[in-house]
């Protein structure tokens, strides 16, 4: 089985914008059992659009285009598909009824140039767009598929997840000789090197499978490939390897998949019913947000306050004056009194707090740019950790709430501070 | 001249990474007058990468390749070059010396592996990577280039910018024909299709350039790209069709290219010497990390409040009890009070807040989910004004923010607040 997707559009190939389509496919493909073993991105020009269509009739068993399905003139699949494959336009009256319905639901007059969204190529089979105007198109070779589908991330999701997805299992269900499945560990708070050193020889244990590294600014996560005759059998192979992993590097771990950080923070405190308040300076609203990000954190999440300036710091979180002349608004104390502060007079179980020098300017020798102090308060203890993080001010700002959120992880589940 | 990009990792194919790198080069590329025609995305396969290699001597002037360099046996981009060229590897002792000091600097013995980082084909052109142990590898075939550089992005960008852009532009300069530019205006606040009413028949003002379309969730960027026989030919063409675009819609673009809309406010705010605070509800603190993302906010930005609870908002805001049993927390009168309340706490002279239901839960008919509350105050003025956005709680958290600042920045440059 092989598979590829066509990515249609100038503004990908010069970088305006991150072909975020493609991952989602080659995702949902993957985890379905078809890999995608190719990806081009090309422009709106029909010539290239033919010889990929020949190169994906000859060497593809499943091509999935995105893109260029739009009813103006610079949309070239549609018509391109039409000569590759020496047919031609018809109108389908069931998606010109969805197209007008779109407009008229909206109260808007349909523009004559939408009525071209319902011409579909005679030799092809309409996949229902119930989000958009643009039909998914599927040309159905017997032993090889192309589908065409819109863009339109919004409209893209849904028909791979509920039409596309579906479809390839039905038509390819008896080709299956193998199962593919995947499985991420989510880890932070320590290196990949580090990591590779505690896993110690990785090939020991994986046996066929695979694991992969893949390091980005807040953590390390952890891909386990695994083949198998049926999935039981993959899933054998994951799980084995995943209870060595865990056996090596559990404390890392805080978290599988598509979890993030927020979300696991916030299962737990909705289980326990505690909740938790946030005092934030260098990282400037990004923990609140992060923690506002998941659905129904205001069961536990009271609030946050924000402070950029010494005065703020003393009237809003009852922090003592003597501390920020003695110690600074960056330093152990004052972190340990925005989080006592704030967990008072939010009447929170928990705080955690942030004070640092973002960068990129503000550092001086003793204090340089990256130095972040970030506190943590509850009934049974209160302190305050440092960490140096780098020159780049997003990235300090992103690593300082990670590492804030992965202390309160830690404290909830009473996993030793060691980073 | 033609250009591409293969970007190369099993992690690309199956969506664990989103191919930033391949934009990011793009754009780069695009912006120095050579424009990208193709990208692929391929696995770790010899084979496959040979087959690309071929095609790019073939159909390409210039290639190139990220990823696959490092110095484990899964890497396979210098081996496969080797076999490609038919050429044989070497050591660089400049590069070996360098690879040895960066592990010393960082007091860590260097793994013997990493010795293999030295080793370059001899027919190739070390490109030095300052930020990494893997140099880059340029092969000149006259005509054409095929360059080979780390896929880490922090060792790519700074490669692409400062040795590759140059090297490319001093290499190609007798065969520029043609020059490439391009420039994007940002506007919010008005959908696709108002913006192509507002701006009227295209294609009698913008000659044998191209202006695109590019929505998102918060706004929708207009990119010209026009193509001259001099820089200044292309300037002037993109200058006049900006003209007219700004004579028709000039209310609704906030800045250009990279801006933000946070880094538009600042420079406001800076150079009035005027001061700002926030007070978040739904949107749960994303508006005051959208502010603090801007190096030197600190100068305007004194602080914000994210209030979760009715009764924080109460204590933290000094909103009084009945404005909350009276009109509710998601009202025009709460938003006011926010706005107002958080103003004189932080004694700034402007403020912006936010209540709504984010969702997915929490509505009701007669305040349903995506409706949201924005409130200003300055010395002069106070309002609020509701918007009903969506029904995905993060695009509805993106929306609300944008649309704040939006409101923020019209307020600041005495624009109509017409959405």
């Amino acid at each position: 089985m092989k598979s590829k997707i066509i990515s249609i559009g100038d503004e990908i190939l010069i970088g305006q914008i991150i072909n975020t389509n493609a991952a989602y496919i080659g995702e949902k493909l993957f985890s379905a059992g078809f890999p995608v073993d190719r990806t081009v991105v090309i422009g709106d020009e029909e010539q290239i659009l033919l010889d990929e269509l020949k190169d994906s009739t000859e060497n593809y068993d499943i091509t999935i285009i995105t893109g260029g399905l739009g009813p103006t003139h610079d949309d070239i699949t549609k018509p391109t598909l039409v000569k590759f494959f020496n047919d031609r336009l018809e109108t389908d009256n069931k998606v010109l009824e969805h197209v007008k319905n779109i407009f008229s639901s909206r109260n808007i007059n349909m523009p004559e140039v939408n009525i071209a969204q319902a011409l579909v190529p005679s030799k092809s089979k309409v996949i229902w767009n119930a989000n958009g105007t643009a039909p998914g198109l599927m040309f159905d070779l017997n032993e090889k598929i192309i589908i065409a589908i819109p863009g339109v991330p919004f409209e893209m999701k849904d028909l791979i997840n509920n039409e596309i997805i579906p479809l390839l299992k039905k038509k390819f269900e008896k080709k299956f000789e193998k199962v593919f499945l995947h499985k991420t560990l989510l880890t932070t708070g320590s290196g990949e090197s580090s990591l590779n050193e505690m896993l110690g020889n990785v090939k020991e244990f994986i046996g066929n499978s695979k694991l992969a590294f893949l390091p980005s600014a807040t953590g390390v996560r952890l891909r386990i490939n695994a083949e198998g005759n049926s999935i039981s059998d993959a899933e054998k192979k994951i799980s084995a390897i995943e209870k060595i992993i865990r056996s090596k590097i559990q404390d890392y771990i805080f978290g599988e998949n598509d979890d993030d950080l927020e979300t696991v923070i916030g299962r737990i405190l909705r289980e326990r019913k505690k909740t938790l308040s946030v005092a934030e300076s260098c990282t400037g609203g990004k923990i609140s947000s992060r923690i506002v990000s998941v659905p129904g954190s205001s069961e536990y999440y009271i609030g946050g306050v924000c402070v950029y300036s010494n005065i703020e710091k003393i009237k809003l979180l009852n922090i003592k004056e003597g501390t920020l002349s003695k110690y600074g608004a960056v330093s152990e104390e004052t972190a340990i009194e925005m989080a006592v502060g704030v967990r008072e007079i939010m009447k929170t179980d928990y705080s955690i707090s942030t004070t640092g020098i973002a960068g990129p300017s503000g550092g001086t020798d003793k204090k340089p740019v990256g130095l972040v102090w970030i506190g943590f308060s509850s009934n049974e203890k209160t302190f305050a950790m440092s960490f140096l993080f780098g020159e780049e001010r997003q990235r300090n700002i992103e690593r300082a709430s990670q590492r804030a959120l992965e202390i309160l992880r830690r404290e909830l589940l009473n996993i030793k501070l060691i980073f």
